[in-house]
C-alpha cells in the first residue's frame, strides 16, 4: 500500500526556501501571498499502521516541522 | 485560495534520498518495499490558473522530476 506523508515547517517557523521561492515568483510578476516548502515521502509498506511511528521516530523533526499521512 | 504542488523524482531515476530513508527504516526493522522522498510546494494564491506556468517555469526540473497540483 501507498502511503504520503507531508512533512513541511511549522506555521511561523522562518521557511527559507520557502520566502526565496515566493520572492522568485513575485520579481516575474506572479501574485503570491505565501509559499511553505516542505518534503513529501511517498512509502509502499504492507502495513501502514507502522508509518506514524516511522515518521516520528526518523523522518521529521518535531521542533521545527509538522507532518501530515495521507 | 491554496494550492498544493508535490514534485517528485521521476519514476526509475536514482533518488539518493529516498535509498537512504529506505535503509535507514529498513535495518530498523520496518517492512518497506519503495521509499520516494520530493518536495511539496504549498502556494496561497489569487489566480489558481497561473500555477502551472509557475511551477513549469520556477519550480520543477522536467529533466529529472515530475508534478502534480492539487
Amino acid at each position: 500500500m501507498r502511503v504520503r506523508v507531508l512533512i513541511t515547517p511549522k506555521e511561523g517557523l522562518l521557511d527559507p526556501e520557502g520566502r526565496a521561492v515566493k520572492e522568485i515568483l513575485q520579481d516575474n510578476g506572479y501574485k503570491v501571498k505565501s509559499v511553505r516548502v516542505g518534503k513529501v515521502v511517498e512509502l509502499e509498506v504492507d502495513d501502514p499502521s507502522q508509518v506514524k511511528e516511522m515518521v516520528e521516530k526518523f523522518l521529521y523533526n518535531p521542533l521545527i516541522e509538522e507532518y501530515v499521512i495521507e
